[in-house]
């Protein structure tokens, strides 16, 4: 019998709670034979309705201190105290199992040497598009390539919203007010709009592939708040949509280039048609070309059921790492934010003249706003699409191209 | 130093040789440090221009006899010599690796007991989707999900030839022709075309998801050569397409309902934007819900990506099996054809007034073919099905919709 703890008895951790019990013969199945158990709850609140109330406790040295738990679910979420309790357990002999995408993105390189050292495991396949297989996958079945992009729809939040301006025409307010009606966006929905969560998935799925440390501080981030129901609709115009993409360039030099930012997703790409708060990674693999992971990427069950895959992964692996990790770089890797080209899509007041004067070469989209011109340029730098789109008139908005 | 062998030198095993000359940096990295070289290629043909020709052997003992290899990629396709050269290997301590459906779907289960029996491994990532991960994730981060549906396009060929009827409106004579010009059709294309490739596939997943065997000849097995450029229109006018999908679903009394057909799957559907030769599988787990795998189904360097990632995981468990596998079901698992229903398009020269006599409730299409009436059907079970349609003056096309 494996004992089990889950820290934090929120969303993610009542949904594991129930997996573990409900789906206990499968579990146990799947886990060479060996029966799992949810010995402790860590919460500080209370719960005196609770089936098993006599599961919880808000004393983490309970988990801690008793030999028998060799697996912890750390569904907590934010840094303090996770880190702390993290690095005790796994001081302490325990694998840890987590959702948490911050304490990944932040720690993940202190965390994962640290289960190495001890022999133990730390497994996170739940922090990056929750229920959808793509840590594994990406670690072991794509383990032949070089990875050389990674294209990705990694909030659900944003997707929605986005969604609701293209098929519903909701303007960008009206839509998140929908979403947080709905319980898809939260009160503050800042950690969502402006990308930061994006950022984190981003940073992790960067390591992941590289094998060195990505600081999700060194990645230009920006989120949806400034898209407008014109640019939506313009976009519908040109036989695309617009998509908050988590994107990373793994270039020849060993360089990465990484970007969380609204684009232009054409819609004979698989990621145009990935509606409402679902999620989907594209990876690129120098052998295997495009592959796609598409699921719930947020939600109680589709997370917990990444969490417990992960329980169970751990349970077969007592005392044996799984040596999935990443390292400090020695020197600066992320690219220039130069030396990725993009086609950008440019709405502006200025004339058609102009506009070819200052970009030369582009293709024109029918206006649909009186007194515009919209374009979209050749592949150019940031920079270079900067210093041109300075140049005209009135610049209304300007979205990168995926290509 | 891990020395691993190839068995057949055609499109996959050159991408696999390839591929362990070319990545071996990346693969000794995930191998935990351990390199890997091909030792010995086994072909009955010559191969006097190669690069490496003193790997080429035509003698299978050669590989057999030698104990410094510790695993096998057999790509050889076809049943035989190629199950009794993986029997061979497999009870003298190798583990092997292999692309070949036919092989799995016939022997499996077998062959994986006696991986298991020797404590070394037989994996099959590359048998069904080519590159997409799909067996590991399914074992692995499904494992905390009782699945109760498999829905996927297994088969490229019948997805080029349906995508060209639809986007380029080409009959499926001219489609077919098309595909063999292009090499993605063979000269014989019965197996791609009348269903029995997709079949195969949908029986290892089925039988990887159940841990039951499930005998391909026990799945209803209906092609593509029937679908004619009108019933692709008459989709395109539903809002949907027409792909050959190969449907698993797992009931709640233990019994599984499986079966390759052509069916109608709506546009809101992930699986209707998958086009080309590309594959993708959804899956349904009762706690992740929907998600979906895609990728390149076929071709040299994908499907030899997934048959190395096989390699790699072979050599980081030498003498550790695990503990994939599938058993001979007790009792008949394969659910009557009759317990799944689905609503059915058809195509008749019948009247209006007459199909609302003998259906009831359906839902008229407008007709692009003069003479004719087109409708959907409520739900209703295959033998309810044909019993009404017989009793239509003429039926054109009859389609299962997928739900």
């Amino acid at each position: 019998m494996a004992k089990a703890a889950i820290m934090g008895y929120g969303t993610v951790g009542s949904g594991v709670y129930e997996i573990i019990k409900n789906n206990a013969e499968k579990l146990k199945k799947n886990a060479n034979g060996e029966p799992i158990e949810t010995k402790y709850i860590l919460d500080i609140r209370d719960f005196p309705d609770h089936k098993e109330k006599h599961l919880f406790t808000k004393d983490f040295n309970d988990i801690l201190n008793d030999s028998e738990v060799s697996v912890v679910a750390e569904v907590m979420g934010g840094l303090h105290p996770a880190y702390e309790f993290t690095k005790s357990l796994l001081e302490s002999g325990k694998s840890v199992v987590t959702s948490n995408k911050e304490l990944v993105a932040t720690y993940g390189t202190e965390l994962l040497a640290l289960a190495r050292e001890k022999n133990v495991n730390y497994f996170f396949e739940a922090s990056v598009g929750g229920g959808i297989p793509i840590i594994r996958p990406m670690h072991q079945c794509l383990t032949a390539n070089n990875i050389i992009r990674i294209a990705g729809i990694l909030n659900g939040t944003t997707n929605y919203i986005l969604n609701q301006m293209i098929k519903s025409g909701q303007t960008f307010d009206a839509a998140l007010k929908d979403a947080q009606a709905k319980g898809f966006a939260e009160r503050n929905p800042a950690a969502d709009i402006e990308g930061h969560d994006a950022c984190r998935k981003i940073a992790i799925l960067t390591s992941l592939a590289s094998g060195l440390t990505v600081d999700y501080n060194d990645i230009e981030t920006k989120g949806i708040t400034d898209i407008t129901l014109d640019d939506v609709n313009y976009a519908a115009q040109m036989d695309a949509v617009i998509k908050l993409i988590g994107f990373a360039e793994f270039q020849e030099d060993g360089k990465i280039y990484s970007i969380v930012s609204p684009m232009v997703v054409k819609n004979d790409s698989p990621l145009s048609g990935v509606d409402g708060v679902m999620n989907a990674i594209m990876v690129t693999g120098d052998c295997v070309g495009n592959v796609m992971f598409y699921g719930a990427g947020a939600g109680k069950l589709p997370t917990a059921s990444a969490v417990v895959a992960d329980v169970v992964d751990a349970v077969k692996h007592i005392e044996r790492s799984k040596k999935i990790m990443w390292v400090e770089p020695k020197e600066n890797i992320m690219a220039n934010s130069d030396s990725k080209k993009f086609a950008y899509f440019i709405r502006t007041t200025d004339n058609a003249e102009n506009i070819r004067g200052i970009f030369g070469k582009c293709e024109f989209v029918d206006n649909i706003v009186s007194g515009e011109s919209a374009f979209v340029t050749e592949p150019m730098s940031q920079s270079d699409a900067e210093e041109k789109s300075g140049k005209l008139k009135d610049v209304v908005s300007m979205i990168k191209v995926l290509d």
